[in-house]
């Protein structure tokens, strides 16, 4: 059986993925009363005198709210609040899987921003943090600012920073094995979608001075007349010498090519146009920007994919589980830039330098030491 | 340590009463495709071809929300969405403990009508059900009215309608021990709040034809010219021969009294004025309306309270379990009065006729026959 039909045998044969669980047991007229009447009076009552105790007597310390509107499900698009339930539901599958987080599949039936942003305000009482997933761009983005702003628990948009954690991991990990200094790198990022521009703003972060931002009309410059509004932010950040041209151009001499893009659109020649010990991330789902063996003959020193049949699988399992950890554990208010940037680093030295190897630059997504490094690196982030 | 220390205790140690679990495994890269992406995607694709799939693939066929404003929290009132979690959660874990329904806590951060019932609507798609609770009135009847009619999933206020099932049943049973027919009976219900006036509501869909439904001031009476805009409909439907008085008037050759009010205000002497076999219903909590012990010394034949220390107990666990069991398990739109019945009747059947006895009429609430006969009663009564 393929891994599609699996997919929906499973889900039909459990009727979907989570169920919710009892922590009490209730076998007797006194476990009811101390469950459920009179006994939780107490409880309401210290929290009504004390709002803050509901993280002390509540499942809102460890209740994380996955939220879409099923606006831009996988690849698939479009497709709706209850299409989307399924991979709302994986999400917390390996929330609770991972690190231990309680995540409940929110599917909104709305795809207008102010009234998303009202519904979460209003359930977030019941929830120690919200998990933004699948909302289309450029929605996704006044989303997630607008609701940081106005929550106080934590709020993270998955789609944008996740994968960009795991990239930037893998990149100081990269950087170790090739002895460069990323303030000194030239990066290309292919794809200026929501995940390009995120991917670019995380390196900026973390101190990458030397981006171009690449899409199909070419390389994008704060110059272009045609330049793109969602553009307009992040081509003030990079590429300060207003280059022209395509992709072809762009690798020229750079030392990481980073692809969220299409399948294909890496040319194995142009590689040895990159500078020495080319670094190649090609993230494209299911076929990458060039396949990781024609990479390595093209002359790649590093190769990362999405896919977990090649080395070095850039996959966000690695980062959200123990964000959220974190997050939780410390009662963080949000998650700042501080605290993604801490996980990247927890990511990063999950392998020590002296495992490091061009084939080994990222940890296996079931090594049980992620979550927990990345929960305590992001903890010690919080301000 | 007392029950209320208890409660505080085990929710502090545990961190709430419920928790998100995981049906599948995900042990190695084959189950995380299978879990998530790219199997996911089949399952996704399924539902937007076809919504009605969502019931087969996801965990909305049995996933119900507990919802509440935390507008009126047991017998502590308006104290706020926090602090009404407890309350939620155990109700969550009473719906898996007892019928295996997978119930989510919803504490919404609003007490406007309107805005609680878009807020509903938005999160519906990812249930199959909601349970309202602990919402004000008048407020609770306008906000389960709409959503009964906007959504296409069971809308059920447990507050309103559950104990007034598990109260019918006990008349259904009461009626076989004294013999009497309820459209032929005389009953007095004491207290005019939303559940003196839903189990009023639900006495008179049962056939009951002769009700008298008292306040503090009185006997409500259609002609009364200081008739509380709440009480219309209900002065409309009671009383039709225009008593006035007070409760002691109001008991005089009554069968039934069901007391949802204060402590202490059925008077011993009061129940000889009552007609033969009289049945008391006495539901104030903690403490009744009066004491079952000096009910029988004044009379009485059967006596019911709220409480697990007398015999027959009206516990409203006895009825929401089930009721959503059997509304799920027939995919209903609605919880209709034909199935809110027959939940009453499926909870009185439970103790054969010939084990009825005064101190046995309802069942245990650990009796495991109750959810499973009350689900089918309401599946059988499913349009």
């Amino acid at each position: 059986m393929d891994i599609k039909k699996e997919a929906l045998a499973i889900s039909e044969k459990l009727g979907g993925k989570i169920e919710i669980s009892s922590k009490v047991k209730i076998d007797s007229m006194k476990d009811l009363a101390i469950a459920y009447t009179p006994g939780v009076a107490a409880v309401s009552s210290a929290i009504a005198d004390n709002k803050e105790d509901v993280y002390t007597y509540t499942s809102k310390r460890n209740m994380v709210a996955v939220i879409t509107d099923g606006s831009a499900v996988l690849g698939l698009g479009n497709i709706g609040p209850e299409a989307a339930i399924p991979v709302m539901e994986g999400k917390a599958a390996l929330f609770k899987r991972f690190a231990d987080v309680d995540a409940v599949p929110i599917s909104l039936d709305t795809q207008d921003v102010d009234e998303f942003i009202s519904h979460v305000k209003a359930i977030s009482p019941s929830f120690g943090g919200i998990n933004l997933e699948d909302i289309s761009a450029p929605r996704c983005f006044e989303i997630e600012s607008r609701l940081k702003s106005i929550l106080d628990i934590p709020v993270f948009h998955d789609d944008q920073h996740g994968t960009a954690i795991v990239v930037l991991a893998a990149i100081y990990n990269a950087l170790k094995l090739t002895e460069k200094k990323i303030n000194e790198v030239k990066i290309v990022v292919n794809g200026a979608g929501a995940a390009g521009i995120a991917i670019t703003k995380k390196l900026i972060l973390a101190g990458a001075e030397n981006l171009l931002l690449v899409d199909q009309a070419g390389i994008i410059s704060k110059d272009d007349r045609a330049l793109a509004e969602r553009h307009k932010e992040i081509a003030e950040q990079t590429n300060q010498k207003l280059i022209k041209g395509n992709l072809e151009k762009a690798v020229e001499s750079a030392d990481i090519f980073i692809g969220v893009s299409a399948p294909n659109v890496l040319k194995k020649g142009w590689i040895s146009t990159m500078n020495e010990r080319p670094i190649i991330f090609a993230m494209a789902n299911p076929e990458p920007e060039i396949n990781p063996k024609e990479a390595k003959e093209g002359g790649a020193f590093i190769v990362g994919t999405g896919r977990s049949d090649f080395p070095n699988q850039i996959n966000n399992v690695l980062a959200f589980p123990g964000i959220f950890r974190g997050a939780l554990d410390a009662r963080a208010k949000n998650i700042t830039d501080d605290m993604q940037l801490a996980a990247a680093k927890g990511i990063a030295s999950v392998i020590p330098v002296e495992e490091l190897t061009t084939e080994n630059i990222i940890p296996d997504v079931f090594n049980p030491s992620v979550a927990e490094i990345v929960a305590r690196s992001v903890k010690e982030a919080v301000k």
